[in-house]
């Protein structure tokens, strides 16, 4: 599939002293961008957790280029770069809009885990929608 | 029983662009000095959970008076101010432990929930524990 | 001025292990919609940081009804309560968009500081786009 | 230098829905222990600040192993891995205190910032502090 973006506004409460948005932020904008990534797949990912199935992140990953400040309004652009049998993997670039000048880029790898937490074979309907037979 | 205290340090990632802890913060602050309190009352509220005994907030309320910065070492007094049947409200004060300046005041006060998240009577044990027949 | 709206996404990362929002979370999400409020009145609040004005939080208040969870999607009503020559008050409500439910209800009272974070009067041009004399 | 280790217990408001310290927050733990680190060595980072000299989070990485719970006592053992001219590499495990099970590995590299947020040598005093000619 496509890279897919969103847009998000910073919000003053992720600056820090150096007036800039701090550097553990950038996974939970990575992590919003993933959620909706899914939805436009037409995973559900509250509902996947309903149904007893998680994603969890097993590795994460950012590279810092030039800060984001508060009421910045940033681009994740979020693609899907690899998929195994029980994990898969984001790929995530944040620019900001007004110059599209880019932040960060940065990833994610997700393992498929069940009710014990335990790894298992990602569904069959998901890795469909991810474009794996 | 008598105020209790403990002393966290602030980390950089509380701090905000106006170089100070962020305010939501201190709602964090005080979540901490309240499990602490009640670990010296002898109840591990982690404990309790998985007992299924939850103490859920429902109302918070806190008033600035000078801003923490980044490294001080913060001195929060706990007391327990009220207790009905199913709740309880704690009091809070921070000082800067360096000059005993007093930062923020504020109070929380939390009902007792089972696994439904149902309003219960608080476990006679706890009762007893905070002084209370 | 009429209440304004906003309406945001409830992030995973604002979640906690009760598997509902975290208490501190719904003042960052006041912040947010006061910021917005203001822009709505044409006061751009990044640009007032930049020429020294700051709005400072002097108190917050929260009463939590129902809790919020992952992936709601959440209407944050604000309105402006009262104004003195140098403080400004905001109320809040926020509903789960889905079935309109109350959520939380809340206040802050903000004071205007200069550059050395000194109380000062709030600068004309924002008492008028506030609507006060 | 030895690595250096520090204790935190994991917040309540740390952890996540899915039961779980949220996946971001160990970047703060890594801060946390870096700036007791440098403490250990004789460098006050917030007095660095204050005479300009930052040092910003250039690249991070985390890998997770096994999920720490709330009211876990952590321990964060931290080493210096690399230093260049500009910039210094920190590597960080995570612990649980209880049964020493590692949780986490990770590592953040910096670069030293002036006040116009541009890089340059890192001061000869910390360079020798952390044991470079």
């Amino acid at each position: 599939m496509q890279p897919q973006t969103i847009k998000i506004r910073v919000r003053y409460s992720e600056t820090d002293k150096m007036g800039v948005v701090h550097h553990s932020k950038y996974f939970s904008y990575f992590e919003m961008a993933r959620i909706e990534y899914l939805r436009n797949l037409g995973i559900n990912y509250s509902e996947l957790e309903k149904r007893g199935i998680y994603l969890a992140v097993l590795e994460a990953y950012c590279k810092y280029k030039s800060p984001a400040h508060f009421d910045d309004i940033l681009t994740i652009e979020t693609s899907l770069s690899r998929l195994t049998a029980a994990s898969v993997k984001f790929n995530y670039k944040i620019y900001r809009e007004e110059n599209e000048q880019l932040l960060v880029e940065g990833s994610t790898t997700l393992v498929c885990l069940d009710t014990n937490f335990k790894p298992r074979r990602i569904p069959e309907e998901i890795r469909k929608a991810m474009g794996m037979e």
